[in-house]
């Protein structure tokens, strides 16, 4: 079975590695990460490059893909050959999937249409503009398709598929081997439970980075 | 302030791009991943490689250090160079900090004499041949040392860490930023909440795994 993530400039690293993680480990999984040409896309915040194997016209066929988000998701930033790749593939797929803003490309490529779905806190208005009704939950599935919230949720998100691939045995073993057993030291994750100064902070910093974007 | 995260060949890549969601985003933080030589590692896994644009050598003074883990710092393959930069820039450091199998770098470098710490549970006995004390916690703070618990435990580790650097609202906002309100679809992250059945598939891939490493 081969999973593709593709990557692109501006990608929101853990988006992707926190589903490779889990799915990587899973047996007969051939994951692959591509970009739109093999070689090295430089990550959100600047700080490292990833570096893609494989070119997306070298995988048409994946059984399953993983959609990352980052600021190169956004409009004027976005790569219109992964949305085109992204549309091609998903008459194919047995699952296709987002994580974060993931969901705008598949949104863009037409295959949140008529779907509950959802992406980071943040954009999750955004998903009307592709025919999609925004749901405020960590792990969205509908029919063959996956949409997490922001970022982390991809580790969630992967566990989810990573059941419906392999099984309840091998998901639960992925999860220990990750140590997934968190205990972070505030309880300020979601819109829902973290205080109004935080939320403000953030919603100034976001607004400030989308338009610079 | 530099926070330096040191990258090597088999990392397990979420040690390292867990923290980095977390850190790179607070304000005033100068992140880098660095390697003995600039340029790509290929992770854990083999499916893509990440390029540190600094070498260690470039950076012999950081305020803070995480050290990631993975199959890169078992005795037979890792890179002594690295062990011999932590030990030299550990005498400056505010904080001095790993993910997973990154404590057994910290214990190589002489760092973890006396101290109670933590590491992927796999390996968490190995601790003792650095005169530490195993400590099955998340999260173990000793000083200016920090330990985190196996791979996903990074996250946790640096939003605490984020709040002695920055403050609890800041820290707050990061976790908010990553969503990270988690959800897993099981609760089977830790040893002392698997099933029996799921441990012993994972002792067994571990085991063979570390003959090979």
């Amino acid at each position: 079975m081969q999973i593709v993530i593709p990557i692109f400039e501006r990608i929101t690293p853990l988006d992707a590695i926190g589903p490779y993680e889990v799915l990587g480990r899973l047996p007969g999984v051939d994951l692959r990460f591509a970009a739109v040409e093999a070689g090295p896309v430089r990550v959100d915040g600047n700080a490292l490059e990833l570096v893609a194997d494989a070119s997306l016209d070298e995988l048409p066929r994946p059984d399953v893909v993983v959609v990352p988000g980052g600021y190169g998701t956004r409009p004027r930033v976005r790569d219109q050959r992964i949305v085109e790749w992204l549309r091609d593939v998903h008459e194919h797929t047995t699952w296709t999937t987002s994580v974060c803003t993931g969901a705008l490309l598949l949104g863009e490529a037409g295959i949140l249409d008529g779907l509950e779905a959802t992406t980071h806190w943040t954009q999750l208005e955004k998903l009307r503009d592709y025919g999609a009704t925004p749901a405020s939950r960590r792990v969205v599935e509908q029919g063959k398709v996956i949409t997490a919230a922001g970022v982390s949720a991809g580790i969630d998100m992967a566990l989810t598929l990573a059941a419906r691939l392999a099984g309840d045995t091998v998901a639960q073993a992925a999860q220990l081997y990750i140590e997934y057993d968190p205990e972070p030291p505030f309880d300020s994750g979601s819109l829902a439970k973290a205080p109004p100064e935080v939320i403000e902070l953030l919603r100034g910093e976001a607004a400030k980075r989308d338009a610079a974007a």
